[in-house]
């Protein structure tokens, strides 16, 4: 029988990986449904009903349709996986996940993506990097690691706790490409956050999603194609 | 006795009043602890303790200490008014509030945000406009309203449901900004989306935060003080 769950997209997305994970996290079957976004799938009528807004990924589970990546990770964590959300159960623990998740998505992806777009993706799309961009977004991330540096010295995850959680996965994707830039040692420098993501990207959800993250984002294969 | 909330900020922040909404609209009783950013109120050390991010609104409830306005929302609504974040208690109510709060954060308070500071913020503070940001953000959010106008078509809620749910509540801070902007057309133009916002702004709890933000930022008063 096919699994009740599917996601839509494409894997190298930072944003379709952040819902695998958490699907692999969890444990839970489901279907990868590929799509180009060269040939314009997420464009075509079919694909616009399942997200107007034209992007992946999209997971369906049932009769459900959802999309944008952290609400499609938090309906698999709370079905499939509570404790990803809530930890011990505690109103506390789950506070906790939802206030570094919003760091994630508010102070942290965005400086990350930034230089990631700058430093791998505008070379390989031919935009050349602006590197003033680089640099007004390198000194927003040294700020914002040094919280998490001062954060993670106190406990093994960002939410607390004793395990892994959504606050943590979510910064998977970002981080991986980040990983292959020159800002890496941003990253090394700081021993517990060097340390957290060492676990982060060592567990087996975390390396089966990587395998599909090709650090040229599949753009140098082409490249050598033409 | 003190209430056991203690909420700080300034109100005229989108960021607080996203917060003090869904403080008022949860019915709990809350002390705003005022601070002053033109002091610094946000940089001392007391407060670095509470945020290591500098940043308002902070909420203390009880033990708990909380950052990042959407996660505050979260924290409040769970704890006192969870019909908010997950309607009529389905997997797929709470689902649909996740969805449509990520659609509020990524899609739509980038482009309706830098139009409020460009056409707002920027005057004040001596900046001047950039008119090429307010097209780029003002054809972005078009777009964006465009499926809002589709979606509350057929619903009169964002997440569906019978009542409204924080992904309504969490758009009306940036919402009460733009609607003074001469961009406000975009929403009157849209009936739906018109519909909507009446009925989100004309609630006791938006009218009591809504008397915190005054159009001008209190900058306006400082102004014809200097």
């Amino acid at each position: 029988m096919a699994p009740a769950l599917k996601l839509y997209g494409w894997a190298m997305s930072p944003f379709v990986a952040r819902a695998m994970l958490c699907l692999e996290e969890s444990g839970v079957e489901y279907e990868l449904v590929p799509m180009s976004r060269e040939a314009g799938d997420h464009r075509v009528p079919d694909f616009l009903s399942k997200n107007p807004f034209g992007q992946v990924p999209v997971l369906e589970d049932g009769d459900l349709t959802l999309f944008e990546s952290r609400a499609i990770a938090r309906h698999v964590a709370r079905k499939y996986k509570p404790e990803l959300l809530s930890g011990d159960g505690s109103p506390a623990a789950a506070a906790a996940v939802d206030v570094w998740m919003e760091v994630e998505a508010q102070q942290h992806s965005g400086a990350a993506g930034a230089i990631v777009f700058q430093c791998i993706l505008a070379d390989l799309i031919g935009a050349g990097r602006d590197q003033a961009a680089v640099d007004e977004n390198a000194a927003k991330l040294g700020k914002v690691l040094d919280v998490y540096e001062a954060r993670l010295s106190g406990t093994r995850y960002l939410a607390g706790g004793a395990g892994v959680s959504l606050a943590d996965l979510s910064h998977f994707p970002i981080m991986r490409y980040f990983m292959d830039t020159e800002y890496a040692a941003m990253v090394e420098e700081r021993p517990h956050v060097k340390a957290w993501w060492e676990e982060l990207k060592g567990g087996p959800a975390a390396i089966k999603v990587a395998g599909f993250m090709p650090r040229d984002f599949g753009l140098g294969k082409k490249k050598a194609e033409e």
